[in-house]
């Protein structure tokens, strides 16, 4: 079966926040964009949505926590615009982070997180147990030591890609629902379209690869032209307290596990790290460990209610740095690869791709990501 | 709203287990049976299935031991005979039960369980933990001491449930799905039928209320007439392993919580015991402690997947045996507070409710059971 299209300068291969976010920026800056969403919600509809570069990033990458730095100080601006635009709150909650230590070693590894924020010029403030009980009276008396992020802010991924996709539409880009891309069309050392589950093709100017962890499935391109991504699956609790919000107001983490409150009485409890290929369904100790660790700081988890379990996949690069901008063909754009870090870097990511799409090179502090670092990597 | 029904001889109320087997018991002697099934599955829908009758029953619990006895030891030809008319397998699987001490106390508390068992003459052996590993090499090795009870199967309640609905229809018996009662019908000493949802009446020659925890809920019986049952919640976890079958043949139960195995891998982890109302919500709380006692005895179920989380209420009564027979008005008759026994008893229950609906007296070993001890009990 082939089936006619009209044919736009770019097609977005998958619908989460990346695809969506670069897809409002191309709109915008004047590109015809057609984003292909296959209908299978990814990483970002199990995320928490913490918005936390320095705890998310490990020692040692600091490419990673440049790029993540400089999207959470955009963030606020980048949500605003997007509530704006789609007429949607994208759920930004400004209430901060409390990183808490259960015993004397992650009470150490508190104080070397302290001193690393300080060196990076963020606000975080030291709390001793009596004082982090005051700022949240639900913690265990057990806790060691605490640290306030007041920076670190969340927002609620699945407003804000429905905030995306609305910013998308009004801006006049389509978005096709239930559309899977099977593979890239290439002739010669150019991307030319993309190829769909129904058999038909979509032809493009230029191809956007976002598709999370199902880009390693994406099929078509020559060995050597992908980007290594491998699914690192996570799973999550979404709680509700019967009782309404107020257990806690600010993201409470450990070491092993965070728990980020919503406004209406909702948490999500997270997250699992397990590399097992594509297998993504919840576990019996994944969800026991999960509450362990939680409930070793905040015991008044035990009487929310469990609304879900969900398991989802994080697409992960090997040096754990998203890949972002030109690919090894011609017309091929990559966004894909982020990892723990999808929800904070969307809006990023977006500036990143369209400006690529508009033949802009890379500005140098965004070098670490680009995807041709991977060239001739097995896929 | 007043429809016209055809006028049954014996209106059910709820097509659980209770509810079904009694009416395909009454249908069998020839009455005209319509069920009245709100949809909503009730505990049954939640429950494991284990037919063990002594380790449910509480020391001093006699008059309800009597009862599981009887209805275990009839158990397989109830199965046989359902399986024969309905062409469905309820899922019987008689491959026993391991009872475990996790601790000392807990092996004591075993000995006295293998003390009474063999007081009522029934099968059971010792072992010790080298013997408790050979029969199921997944129990850990801090297991203190075990009893093998052969005779403690466990059926598919789900399964059970549907060759109940194929063998009422079968026979010749009416199931209306998705139809709630709300009230009785009550006209001076007498029960006459039932008001429905839709604001019609259904008249009947007699009515049975086999309603599970909903029982407190039906309107329409004057005070001291009723029934007192309360709800209590209990919660299970769906798990599956995806390697199949064989991470334990038989059901392992410690004091705290049960693992029982279907024939596909897939296992059902049960329950809590909470009485908080009509809330049947799964709690973080719940799911936690499930997890954690299971797992001291059979680390591997950390493996498994989570397929389901539920919470189901049991129907119980101020002396936790449950009411079968002819209540306080006429027309009226009982089948309701079965509480963890609801699947062991259904057998049984429909035996003796049929004998009541046909004029029958209670047998004097059902006596315990009979409705009428709560007169005057405010429901």
């Amino acid at each position: 079966m082939s089936v006619e299209h009209a044919k736009p300068d770019v097609a977005v291969v998958g619908g989460g926040p990346i695809g969506l976010a670069s897809a409002w920026r191309a709109v915008q800056r004047g590109l015809r964009v057609c984003v292909l969403d296959a209908g299978e919600p990814g990483a970002w509809s199990v995320a928490a949505g913490m918005l936390a570069p320095v705890a998310e990033a490990q020692f040692g990458e600091d490419a990673l926590l440049g790029l993540s730095l400089r999207a959470a100080a955009s963030y606020p601006s980048f949500c605003a615009e997007l509530a704006a635009a789609s007429g949607c709150d994208p759920g930004l909650r400004r209430s901060g982070t409390l990183v808490v230590a259960r015993d004397r070693d992650e009470a150490e590894a508190l104080d070397r997180l302290l001193a690393f924020r300080r060196r990076l010029g963020l606000d975080v403030e030291r709390l001793l147990p009596s004082a982090a009980r005051r700022a949240e009276p639900a913690l265990a008396p057990t806790v060691r030591l605490a640290l306030d992020v007041a920076g670190d802010h969340s927002v609620d991924p699945r407003r804000l890609v429905a905030a995306l996709g609305e910013a998308v539409r009004g801006a006049g880009g389509v978005v096709r629902a239930g559309t899977r891309a099977t593979a890239l069309a290439v002739e010669g050392e150019r991307v030319t379209g993309v190829r769909l589950a129904d058999g038909s093709t979509l032809a493009a100017g230029a191809v956007l690869v976002a598709a999370g962890a199902q880009t390693a499935l994406l099929e078509g391109l020559p060995g050597g032209a992908s980007v290594p991504v491998r699914p690192v699956a996570g799973q999550v609790l979404r709680l509700r307290d019967p009782q309404g919000p107020g257990l806690v107001g600010r993201t409470v983490r450990t070491s092993d596990a965070y728990i980020v409150p919503r406004d209406d009485g909702r948490y999500v409890l997270g997250a699992t790290m397990e590399e097992r290929g594509f297998d993504a369904a919840p576990t019996a100790g994944g969800v026991f460990e999960l509450l362990r660790d939680i409930s070793e700081v905040l015991p008044g988890v035990f009487e929310l209610e469990v609304e879900q379990l969900l398991a989802g996949l994080r697409p992960a690069t090997p040096d754990n740095v998203p890949a972002i901008g030109p690919g090894a063909l011609e017309g091929l754009v990559w966004a894909t690869g982020h990892h723990r870090n999808g929800i904070l870097l969307a809006g990023l990511t977006g500036d990143l791709v369209a400006a690529a799409l508009c033949g802009e090179e890379l500005p140098d502090w965004a070098q670490s990501a680009d995807p041709r670092r991977f060239a001739g990597v097995p896929a």
